[in-house]
C-alpha cells in the first residue's frame, strides 16, 4: 500500500468520525466520554493523525450508535481524500 | 465497551478475515505477503488475539480484493461471536 494510501484512510477516517460527531451535535469530549477515549485521541482521530485499532473504532462507531458497517460504508466510504 | 465485546470484535475480525482468504485459496503466507504482513501476524489476526490498527485492517482488505465497506459488511458483520 503506497504511503499517501495509508494516510489518504486515516484522514478520511477522521473527516467520517467528525461528520457524524457533527451530525449528532456531540462536542470531541462527550464523544470521548460516551467512547471511553480520551478528547485528545478524539482530535488527533478526527485530523487524520491517528491510526485507531480495531477496538477503538468499535468504540468510536457504538458511541456514534453506528455499526461498523454503516461506519465503513456511509461514512468512511463517502469521506473525500486530502486534497 | 463491556470487555467480552472487545474480545467478541477481534474474535469475529478474525472469523471473517479467515473466511475470505479461503474463498480465494490463499495460504496465510500468500496473504501475508500480499498485504506486506508477517504471516505470524495473519494467524494471530485469525485467531482473534490481535488487535489490528486502521492501516493494517486496509492493507488486509486490498489484499482480499475487498473495500473497507465490503469487509465490515459482508464479512464482519456476518461472522458469530464466540461460542
Amino acid at each position: 500500500m503506497r504511503q499517501d494510501e495509508e494516510a489518504d484512510i486515516k484522514y478520511r477516517f477522521g473527516k467520517a468520525i467528525r461528520r457524524r460527531r457533527r451530525e449528532l451535535d456531540f462536542s470531541q469530549e462527550k464523544l470521548g466520554e460516551l467512547a471511553g477515549l480520551h478528547p485528545t485521541y478524539i482530535s488527533g482521530i478526527e485530523r487524520g493523525d491517528r491510526n485507531p485499532s480495531l477496538e477503538n473504532i468499535e468504540k468510536l462507531a457504538q458511541a456514534l450508535d453506528l455499526s461498523l458497517a454503516e461506519l465503513f460504508t456511509r461514512y468512511v466510504a463517502e469521506a473525500k481524500g486530502k486534497p
